[in-house]
């Protein structure tokens, strides 16, 4: 690999790129906004010269990660079934002009269960790779929370939680949410969620829970949401648990990742390190480069 | 009791009412939509004027049940805890002017489970009353589906699952319901999700399935609802497992119903009785009033 490079996490909601120097090291930064539902009219063209413009005159190469590469993304990149190493990531990066220099998007991940249902990610599995995860467990809470097996650096199988998704449909638009008030975090409720989801796989029972909690008053308000985050995180590592005892990194940064750090160890999960999401992407796509453009 | 009586399932979005003849016959039948939810100003006498009005002169007894009885409602009647009898329903239903006459509001009930947490029902007490359960369990599908334990005669315990409020929630606001399209019933998607769901807890993780099955193509848009519906059915029978063997009578009818029984014998579980809502809850308001109205 020769120059500069830029790299590119391109998700549903946001817009994330990083100038890499010649030597890989990070010397531009952006975030934006412009994830790929906000698009219109295939502009994504556009959207990338508004970001990343100022940094190339069109001779840089560009490597894309992310939903960018999905059904409603630039080009629709198919999923690379497990197991997946880094190189069959590289290898599968599908070449496109994105206008201001070549680019490539790096395929999403598919995995199938015994019964043939598949799973899918676009995006985790750049992160992942910057995790360098040779024997393991990665865990990257989120919207869709991803639970992921590494072993000898080839991710073997994962599996998906709708955790994030169903926290904010419950809270936004369900019954429970009626009586919630937004408070400071109160982790005796979100510990008290965690210990009934852990001891009762009834989800959809215990969920109905967070409204007697509060209609009953044995728990405030303001307690309520951490009390249903507890519920569905523990119903999420519940899950899991017939993983535990296998060293775990968990992706992932601030509120969210401090409250799947908390549960891990309520549970007794094999808990080895965390790692920033961020700082994971920045990693992941440093390693792809060095396959996809060496020599370009 | 003398004379003819009137009789109320007022919920949250409808409200049902009858007219009894002085032998208990049903003469006169009136249903709409002004449940709770649509009473501004708390006009519920006006509401009931407007629906029973034209049978009565104010002489009649008027007997209420459902979430009339809520803090939503007309007069908040406390929960009666179980175990609860007919008649302690009967005693403890709370005396209110109408505007028409005099009424009577029967209580909802209340349980609470080994840690506390309170499980409640308003309206389906009087379903159940009506089902004449001396030994077994009720179940009664709907938004928020219940299970209820009865031991001669007495309510002693009940669970709520929210799977009808999920199941709408998921199909109309999540990213599942995006790739659904409305078609006939599909029960052998509807299986599928069931026998999934029998088999694996984990099922904030099996939704996700919902978006995959469509994604590559195993299941049609038109089926992927009904694979839905599988799962969270599923997840709620799997959750009352213990209760496997116990004779169980599903109050309820229409699709609905058929899902629930479908989803019960799939499951092994011995079901010996169906009885529609609406004629459960005219016999248990029938009960209710032979005790309430007995000498009034």
């Amino acid at each position: 690999m020769r120059g500069a490079w830029i790299g590119v996490d391109w998700g549903t909601s946001n817009l994330r790129a990083w100038k890499f120097s010649e030597t890989g090291e990070v010397i531009g930064a952006r975030a934006c906004n412009a994830g790929i539902s906000s698009i219109v009219e295939h502009r994504f063209s556009t959207a990338l010269v508004e970001t990343v413009g100022a940094w190339t005159d069109g001779s840089l190469p560009i490597l894309l990660g992310g939903m960018i590469g999905s059904r409603q993304g630039w080009a629709e990149v198919p999923y690379l079934p497990c197991p997946a190493k880094p190189t069959d990531l590289a290898a599968h990066a599908y070449p496109i002009d994105t206008g201001i220099g070549r680019g490539w998007i790096v395929p999403g991940l598919s995995c199938f269960d015994e019964s043939g249902v598949a799973d899918v990610m676009r995006g985790e599995e750049v992160q992942l790779l910057g995790a360098e995860i040779e024997n393991g467990l990665a865990l990257m809470p989120g919207t869709h929370s991803k639970w992921v097996t590494i072993v000898q650096g080839a991710v073997m199988s994962f599996r998906t939680f709708m955790t994030g998704e169903l926290f904010a449909l419950l809270k936004e638009r369900s019954l429970l949410g009626r009586l919630m008030i937004d408070g400071p975090d109160d982790y005796s409720a979100f510990d008290e969620g965690l210990d009934r989801a852990f001891a009762d796989p009834a989800l959809t029972s215990l969920l109905f829970g967070v409204r007697t909690e509060g209609l009953f008053g044995r728990l405030a308000p303001e307690a309520l949401a951490d009390y249903l985050s507890g519920l569905l995180i523990g119903a999420e590592l519940a899950g899991m648990r017939c993983h535990r005892g296998i060293p775990l990194t968990l992706i992932g940064e601030g509120a969210l990742a401090a409250r799947y750090d908390r549960a891990l160890r309520r549970a007794g999960s094999t808990h080895v390190a965390t790692l920033a999401g961020d700082e994971a992407a920045i990693r992941g796509l440093r390693k792809i480069a060095g396959i996809v453009l060496e020599g370009k």
